[in-house]
């Protein structure tokens, strides 16, 4: 069975999408439109910490659609899944429709 | 249809300002004159945080012209547009008429 | 005899997990599943100092599943048994069944 | 028209200053003594930021003459003149009669 | 005679422990079991400073042996006898039976 | 006319001391002994600046005589004159006789 | 006639001990017992700024026999004489009979 990751500091847990290669009324998409670097957090770490060892939150929170960075990241596999772990602050945006 | 983007932390969306390649009368204008590289605020994130984890908002706004540098900037493709984001300190200035 | 190793600082003492390379019912795993890269805490130093020298305890405690950076880590051995040194803030996650 | 560009933090629009290749009696000056790098002050921004956000003023002014790193610097067209946009803290001094 | 060391700000003065080749009774060790960088303390300086220059104690102390990172440390040689300057945070931790 | 340069932040301006290459009694001084690198602070900025923008003065004043660093500092030429500026925290210390 | 340094900032002026070659009862000391790297303060500066521009004072003093790092430290030549400039926290620690 896969284990379940709680991310530590401000990491953030993100499933990457997979953008349809097809619209649905199935026209193809050139592959360019295909090329937004996005994701969907599956789970948020307790934040960074301040001097005195409180936490900060991170700025996005478990289900927010979000803008990945081009590079960076850590790729993690839990049971047959791929993720990747960022961390809060390298997170470009939030996606909404 | 294109996604809406809310940048996070300082991070400033811009539209690039395309510019005119002749004059209102028609006047071909010399490539020199072409290059300012300029941008519409499209969208700016929460700001930076202090050390307690407070937003100190960023030093532009939705709307404004600004003066972009020359090199940085994250390509970002929404829908069929094409945005760069920036980090507000990386903005040069806002331009007025 | 062995020694025992307290660890300074934020550094966590840390036993690699070598997952089964098959599964409890005897099927032989592939390479891919086998590759997370996770291990046990064994020890835990008392934490960063802040700027009068108190200590700010560590995220992980003792017993902990750790998910590891793939680089990084100082190798300890100790008696037979091998070991790894990591700062706290370079451990990803802790995993959970 | 020429756009006015207002400065972000504490940046600094400068107007390089050329110096007369002739005396006002008509002398030919030799080139070394045509090297002081100096320049007007054009605009100011509003300072950097402290810890809270608030703005700590540049140290030069609107109208100061100032000499000028030898490197750095950026170029920017506004209109048909050039300028240079510095760093507060890269400006080397103030020039006075 | 020798002189005698006493440590600035976090430095951390150890002897090395040279490993014995053979065990107590006499068996010869194969050279893997004699890896461990270890030392045992002999002088510790005053602390780090914190802003106002008072100082913050090491977190080893005169006596305790200690596990030493591999790289680093600086060979100092009073008398015959050879030592090792430590920062105390680069100590890895204190060893324990 | 030479103009009159006020440093800026903690910037130094130095008239670099030529050393006699013959001693008061005309005894001509080998090549070594005409190596001490000092000058005269000409004038001095009003210094770095604390969080809250005040200034912490420079530690020389004008018309001390400074042990300057084999590398480093700016040439500036005010008329027919040569000067450098140094940065206060980088000249080495005040000569006295 | 030689000029007296006075060293800015936490620099400290050091003498270098230049070891006998021989013992006091004339035996040739080997190379390797010559290589302790000390020297004797002779002028110490007013010690670091703190955020303020108060000075926080050295931790070695006048007099003080010291342990030199291997590298760094500026040569300064006094009159007939050679030192070395370091700044405190580069001094290893005080050594003592």
């Amino acid at each position: 069975m896969a284990k379940r990751l709680v991310p530590l500091l401000n990491r953030v847990l993100v499933e990457r999408i997979v953008p349809p290669s097809k619209t649905a009324t199935g026209i193809l998409l050139p592959e360019k439109s295909a090329k937004l670097n996005s994701g969907k957090v599956v789970a948020v770490g307790p934040g960074t910490r301040d001097k005195e060892g409180q936490f900060i939150p991170a700025t996005v929170k478990e289900g927010d659609t979000v803008l990945l960075p081009e590079y960076g990241g850590t790729e993690v596999k839990l049971g047959d899944k791929e993720y990747q772990l960022y961390r809060d602050e390298d997170i470009l945006g939030t996606l909404h429709d």
